[in-house]
């Protein structure tokens, strides 16, 4: 367990480290990104359940702000729900070769948290660094087999949360050696859902958060954990993973900063599909190609690809389009873009996006395969109406770390996200928007947002 | 998926079904049984760090009972620390075959929610039979490759009392079908943590409970989950286990109570040193031998046992030597007895005890790995030092269904274990025992215990 061992003493140690401004702007950058899809989120099924589940088990009000409720709870209840919002509109960043988005569970515990004891800007961001360090190479860790039943983001997404909160709590090495054993052996959540459409992937995020608060308050008391979670012969890999790198675990720990890895996510849907989507764009755009012209579309992607979106044929909810390869194609082909307002709009109800859905198909690609989860390839062959042959190929989908997102594209992002929601004037957006870009130097963040 | 089907079916019409009265009285037994163990573990650690928890991020009071601290909360962080509380003294019952504890799961979140909706102690009894009946069948199915890796009282044990808070909430076949999707993917719990004796037995029966409570009223709101979690392809048993048996999970529903196959636990040990304990003191006694007597023990075992208890050789924490086969023979030749009182105050210091301790051995029987689960059957070989081989053989353990406790045992063992924790008068014992012989005759259950 060596490389256990380095991964705590790098966060244990990590106060006394100066943070690389670029690790701290991105940190800046990815919170506006994950508070965008927190409030584009409010109004979508099935957040408004958590949000009850808020007012009946909760305390009326509290040190952390439910943001979407314009309440304030506990931090177990401010971190759920801000949890559960921030994943259902599938804009929230992910990280690539780990297959974890770090944001909708890190930044929800840590949030709440920090309002709780009153913690700086600054302060919040390092423990949130700690989080997606951790909750990366953890996720790495983990490997594909991992990722093929389970959904990482729900279970690594526990261990990531609970680090973030134990940065705060300022735990020593054993601190967080015991704080990893009691956040890894509550690591749960299973694809399955997908499968029908069903709420799980919040109620996932929400367990990941909430859990990872209480878990850092109860180790902060006192309650021991296996100090050999990862690695341990009944520990998390033993029983989830067929694959699981010790490696990854100890990375370059403390040169490579895995967060400037991750990705912002352009189009309102699954990952998966992004490389495709890119690619697809692409070729129209080049080819000067209308929806009309598409016969056939065959995307080249990875096995994870086909696990995560192979069992949606025709999609019955905008969530489960979110997960349709063919209608997120759909949508790029005949609007050129598949943002949160065209799947609301279109995604379910335009027979232009229904029949190019029915002509696109994926196969397993072994190039895009071997490249994954390292790099996204994009690929895509089209037959058109009369008769060509056409490839289309991206390397890097937008938002990606080498085709990333300026300043200027997250606000843009952040406006459109708010608007969908329709519930911010201008003058509160822009007030949210500088406090983002302001966060290091918030010397508390209780009420700010 | 017809197993499942046929297991929600059950479940949605076991409120139209007359309960056997020996099902009825069996669920009061085990419902005294639990409370004991509940009372009994106030002091222990870690169950004052839970209430602390509820003290901090819970309602200050609600319509439910912290039954240790005498005080009240909302129903989620009232089976948190009953569900806690009750599985740290390892007196908590057990079913065979599935190795699930059920008591520890089902009734504190089953209670915890007929306290908030005011159900009857004939709801509360109604509601915790289905638990236990789900539960253990779901433990059977997932089979001994998940036990081997995952504490299932833990994992399982969230669908258990999901399923008992499901039944108060009076959900149909849809309902329990999305419960059990949504309880199945929040499964958690490793068994990595007996290494190090760390405090996560706790933790797993406090999410358990404590998860189902939310996803009970989560469903009841109109949250979906996945429609074939136990045996879909992405499921609990694809995730978790590799041999999975569908047929448990409907075997003889409505003609086989299970709930009626649950042992009590009459020492205080981790029940997997019961077999062989009950073998030795039967030796012993029918021998007439001494602690001193003994050069050599040997113990024929299960592999589940080996698991599980393999890992402790030093105990270094009572709970620990509730886990070390050798602590517990050791006071079984010492004292004639392996109760709270034993543990507490010999196990780790009586140099006898260690003596015998030291002398302990496990080795992996055939005979008893073949009838396991479904018997656990005690086998022993002591050489004496005076050069003699014996051999001890018990095939109930004392509390298994064919040799349990009588009402007038039971009503011993609780007022054994209320006395540990050195708390109740006796006129309030005498109260509380009376009020469990009474449970399916009162109106309410607020405010009862």
């Amino acid at each position: 367990m060596n490389a256990t061992r380095d991964l705590v003493r790098f966060l244990a140690t990590l106060p006394t480290q100066t943070l690389p401004d670029e690790v701290l702007d991105r940190t800046e950058e990815l919170f506006l990104d994950w508070l965008a899809s927190l409030l584009a989120g409010r109004h979508e099924h099935p957040i408004p359940l958590f949000e009850a589940l808020a007012d009946q088990m909760g305390p009326a009000s509290g040190p952390s702000q439910r943001i979407n409720a314009g309440r304030t709870s506990s931090p177990y209840f401010a971190a759920l729900v801000n949890a559960a919002a921030s994943h259902v509109v599938e804009q929230d960043d992910l990280h690539n070769s780990s297959v974890l988005h770090p944001a909708t569970v890190v930044f929800p515990a840590a949030l709440a948290v920090a309002q709780d004891i009153d913690a700086s800007g600054a302060e919040f961001l390092r423990a949130c660094v700690a989080g997606y360090e951790a909750g990366i190479r953890i996720g790495e860790f983990m490997g594909r087999s991992h990722y093929r039943t389970f959904h990482t983001t729900a279970t690594v997404g526990t261990l990531a949360a609970a680090v973030a909160v134990g940065s705060l709590l300022q735990l020593d090495e054993d601190g967080f050696t015991n704080l990893l054993g009691s956040a890894g052996t509550q690591a749960a959540g299973l694809w399955e859902f997908l499968r029908d459409a069903a709420d799980s992937k919040q109620l996932h995020t929400a367990h990941a958060a909430a859990t990872g608060v209480n878990i850092g308050y109860l180790t902060r008391a006192g309650l021991t954990g296996a100090r050999n979670i990862l690695e341990g012969p009944q520990g998390l890999a033993a029983g989830m993973s067929s694959d699981a790198d010790p490696r990854w675990l100890h990375d370059r720990l403390g040169e490579r900063w895995a967060l400037l890895e991750t990705s912002f996510k352009f189009h309102a849907s699954c990952r998966h599909t992004h490389p495709a989507a890119d690619a697809l764009l692409d070729l129209m755009q080049r080819e000067r190609l209308t929806h009309d012209d598409l016969a056939q579309v065959t995307t080249h992607v990875h096995q994870g690809a086909l696990d995560v979106l192979g069992r949606v044929t025709v999609p019955h909810s905008i969530h489960q389009a979110k997960f349709s390869m063919g209608a997120v194609l759909g949508l790029i082909a005949v609007y050129g873009n598949a943002g949160l307002t065209e799947f609301r709009d279109h995604a379910l109800t335009d027979p232009r996006v229904a029949a190019v859905r029915e002509r696109v198909t994926m196969v397993h690609s072994d190039e895009v395969d071997s490249a994954y989860p390292a790099r996204w390839l994009g690929r895509v062959t089209v037959v058109t109406t009369d008769g060509r042959t056409l490839s289309g190929a991206i390397d890097e989908p937008k938002g990606d770390p080498g085709n990333g997102l300026s300043r200027a594209e997250l606000e843009d992002k952040f406006r459109r996200l708010v608007a969908f929601a329709g519930e911010l004037d201008t003058a509160t957006t822009d007030t949210l928007i500088d406090r983002c870009w302001a966060l290091r130097t918030l010397p508390s963040l209780r009420g700010q947002f």
